[in-house]
């Protein structure tokens, strides 16, 4: 690891973002049609190495239907508008009309309607209804008291998603979540995250997750580093809990949790590059708030953008490009790498020689800033 | 120490600014109720770590005693409009209406104005009759000639601070300041700075001084590295000036000398990057000029805009956001890291797992200029 | 090769753009008048080291005969309009009128009428006719099917080009192109590529060709980076591509393979930065948009802009700023590297000292991110 | 030195520009009015270490007189308007009128007037009537067929001065002027340059020059980057030709070779980063286009502006902000470094603890490309 010196007495790692990186075709190249790009984790077989984020612009029990449909996988977020009212579209169709002065205001008064329990087991079931495979999220803070009814609903994968979970909070106040315990005793295979280093990943993997989400999430307008000076650029987070990945494969002997890379992706050329550094799959939510279906209707935020005391992102305006299959399959009609986000991994595989996404991890990258892709 | 060939027989070092890096969480997390930011220097005690800067578009007699009502240090300027006029109110307000292209010669005519002896002892006594800790500023040039008044009015904490203040001023003309001889019969705990090197900090360190600033000050329109060339990134230098308080703390048989980084902070970000480089408490000016109350009225400059012969700043306008208590306390309304202040350092503090600001010195850090804060 | 640790097990090289290196001048000056930079390839000999990009915005049947008569040699492509249409003049027409939202649907719709296989032979004869050199491009996956017609047609050089062309395809649907021995069966020489390594160039070279394209193309509004993650900055490949001549011409016993560099080469001192890193030639296709005869009426656009699932580029609206005459050899009328580039060639070498392109491939250069040329 | 791989059997050195670096005090801090900022060449002894640029925009026998009476040396272009046109003034009016498009079309016209020999004799003789120290600049080209004229007339400093400058020009078509033989019979002190290397440089010094011209010029709006590919950034090019002056001093036996940084410096932080990096002396430009007093009229351009075959630069709006003793002396009313330059390099050597240029080539810097200025 290379150390930087930025004073005496204080080094840091010189570490890289997506952007600064480029892929580097192998003497081969492929036919995009005879590549594959199938995921499997647990006993979930997805034809498509995506899972959609949880967020309000982009998830619904809707939309959770029609992406499991196309070959992806959505997470509902059970902390979200969809169970907090009965029904949220008066209030998505709000948001979208907000005026920007006051539209972090209205935000936080909006999501400071109490959850109801009842609409947990609902929305889970709406989603299990239509015969996909169902993931929904909890906060670890609220994990503990709701999860009793995430699965009693039936949900296939339970996602425990913040901007940074640990396998050891530590708190005086009340009985913290034990990572390790609850997920050992659970029946359905767990994702967790995100996390940003080798340890806190190898931490998270012996709690018996079946993936770990490599990354603080955050949508595209999150602001976490001015606000809290957290920052760990995605190429490196990558890299890293991919070799936390290698290192717990040993120490199992033999137990491979899978790496979920979440935060910031927004062009297909940024969900390849994360393969390419050791993703297995990737969590991606703004390419899906520019869908015609999206509950955003154009706009899209995250759950740091209507927190109470400090919130920590903006809605932020995407527009709609066209329909939720488009934007997973093509035909693209734009040039700038927000759709046929699917296509583009099969291409880009295909240009670069390899055959599937584990093959598609060795690619040889190189770090160069000046190609920060336009568009 | 990284030295870079600039070219043939010269050669620098490679230094950092706060945008350049970002903290990495540890593999433990914490509540935000549970941490502790509290900062002692002397025998003063605060609730935070923040010094607010002397500069008129921010410390007035009401707001310094505000600010420490609110758990902080204001220094009010004992060189700005306070102690040359009655009443500045008019001319504060008058300097919110100027005009762009004539604004820096009206600051200079505004300035020009002679200080008077009895407005210094006065500002000093309507802030501690108010029962908060005063701390009052003069440069190096009149500290000789005004600090008498300063003490005789009871000001708590003296703050002797210009741009760059060297223990060893060179001055065929006149008597310089010997800070060494000065600050050692002073009966009233030292601030003094800023300085940039870990050489010059261990010299002022040796006068006897209870707190260094890092950096150079400056609003955040300073010009000083288009005017002067001197410039030393922040990050560097905290790193830097800790590690000659460490240094001085061993020399001196256990003298703690405080480090206040002083510099271009603007965001909640910063300021937890700061903590992480070394500083002991931060020095801001800018967060506050956002303050309904603040005297500048939604602008901001310091003394170095209305330098009769060389202004290296502007004042610039910073708009108006909120109250004095939410900058520092929140609930935060806005997501680009400008209010909150307090509670954003605890959250970062607490995302990483930290529990004082002592601990949160050793928080690892990564380089990388990718991360450049948005917002 | 400097190795750079993105994380824990996965390392990238650093690579560097044309922006980012600047050329030295040694201790000698030139006459301009007195620089060569005539080039030869196979049996061919040019008076510029310039070939036009198969693009439509830029090379028609009546261009490709000025450019050769002003001492270029232009490629037609043979899968674009020309050959698609009877009469491509009216659909350019339309492409320069059409508005941004839907001028990719609209190309996408106007390229997918199908090759017309006798306009093959008909392009190729026009301007074979007029008695300039004849070059012809073709892809990879069209070649076997419309080799024979390009060859009875008598073109002079084949130009086989895409973004990635391997000397290994792995297909399992058809029999794939076999470049080595469709190269050596050919009569007439070849030029094959982009590739963008040692490894991939030295496998082209090892086909036959008489050329290898370093570089991906595209236009200058491609957007492969933010589609597809692929990217290799130029400066590095062309570098990287003319080591691997140096090995192939001690492995074959002395066949020189030329190097020509094909991509985001906008400006002059593109052109002379290509051939200091080791170019023997260079592909250009914007500049010539802006050519007052150029089909693309001052737009620009490349074959990946109208691909029907995943388009990869954008019609630029470049202007038009002069003959094709002044854009070669000038007078230039304006001062941003667009005009007269081989008169700029020309003064680039005679003021650092070299006499022709063999020599100036030698020239020293410096590593200069904050020169990154302005205009 | 720093050789960094661009690719396979290409490497550059990394070269740093002014803006990339920043000067740190030491620990010493002076009075800005006990600083000597005096500088002598040959037997000329000034005030200032200020030359100003052979430029239209900037120098006419007027404003040459003022000045050198205001401290500093300004050199009159030998090949601009003064001696092309025995009335200028109704063109100088005439380029501050051009609109953008056709202006550099217009410029070439305007210059391609021929020199008059007489006009040579009688601007000199205009500037040396005042009393001040008289320079004057001839291209290489043209040095051979003028000088007489220039020596005749009674110049103190004889200025050759082109892009890039050799002691070894190779022509075949004429004979080309032979520096070391020319300096050598000269009786007046020369300057010569640009030049942008040790060892360019040194061969220079050996001519007998008194002084050397670091950098290749090129007013502010120069485009030398995007059309020849030629670049090296200033800060690496004055210490390397300031390691010249060493070698050269002890070659010579003692001869002190100055100096003088010439390309882009455009804020008082320039110049005394210059200096800092081993200038002796600045030539500059840009600054003094925006005097009131300048032949500019708020416009300023180079001879690279106006070649008749490849314009490498262009005619920029720069406006007027004061009169030449106020950019020079102050007192400054803006805060961006244009205005008193002079006066901030004093105060910067000052705030750095030096007390002659001499020293302050020695002052410590930091290479810190966040700290570019702003202003």
């Amino acid at each position: 690891m290379t150390q930087v010196e930025i004073g005496r007495g204080k080094s840091g790692r010189r570490a890289y973002s997506l952007d600064e990186i480029g892929l580097v075709p192998s003497r081969r190249t492929r036919d995009p049609e005879e590549v594959s790009i199938a995921w499997q984790i647990d006993a979930y077989r997805f034809e498509l190495p995506l899972v959609v984020c949880p967020m309000d612009s982009v998830v619904s029990p809707r939309t959770a239907i029609e992406i499991g449909r196309l070959g992806g996988l959505a997470v509902i977020d059970l902390e979200g508008l969809w169970t907090r009212y009965e029904d949220p579209e008066p209030l998505l169709a709000e948001i979208a009309e907000l005026d920007e002065p006051a539209a972090t205001l209205r935000l936080q008064a909006i999501y400071s309607e109490p959850i109801k329990e009842e609409l947990i087991g609902r929305r889970i079931e709406e989603i299990r209804g239509a015969g996909v495979t169902t993931a929904a999220r909890l906060s670890p803070q609220r994990t503990v008291r709701y999860y009793k009814t995430v699965i009693d609903a039936g949900v296939d994968i339970f996602v425990i998603r913040g901007t940074t979970v640990s396998a050891e909070h530590v708190s005086g106040q009340a009985e913290p979540l034990n990572l390790k315990r609850f997920i050992y005793e659970l029946d359905v295979p767990v994702i967790v995250g995100g996390c940003a280093t080798h340890t806190a990943a190898l931490h998270l993997m012996r709690t018996g997750a079946a993936g770990v989400l490599a990354g603080f999430g955050g949508g595209s307008g999150h602001t976490t580093a001015a606000v809290l000076g957290v920052a760990v650029p995605m190429a490196t987070v990558i890299a890293d809990v991919a070799a936390a990945r290698r290192d717990y494969l040993d120490e199992s002997g033999g137990r491979y949790v899978h790496v979920l890379a979440d935060g910031g992706m927004t062009r297909s050329g940024d969900i390849t590059k994360a393969v390419a550094c050791g993703a297995d799959a990737v969590m991606v939510g703004s390419p899906f708030a520019r869908a015609a279906q999206a509950p955003g209707r154009g706009y899209h935020w995250g759950s740091e953008a209507h927190h109470p005391e400090l919130p920590r992102g903006a809605r932020v305006k995407v527009g709609t490009i066209g329909t939720l299959e488009q934007i997973l399959h093509g035909p693209s009609t734009v040039a700038d790498g927000s759709m046929n986000l699917m296509g583009a991994l099969r291409r880009s595989m295909a240009t670069a020689g390899y055959s599937d996404l584990k093959e598609f991890q060795r690619v040889e990258v190189v770090v160069a800033p000046s190609s920060r892709p336009r568009g």
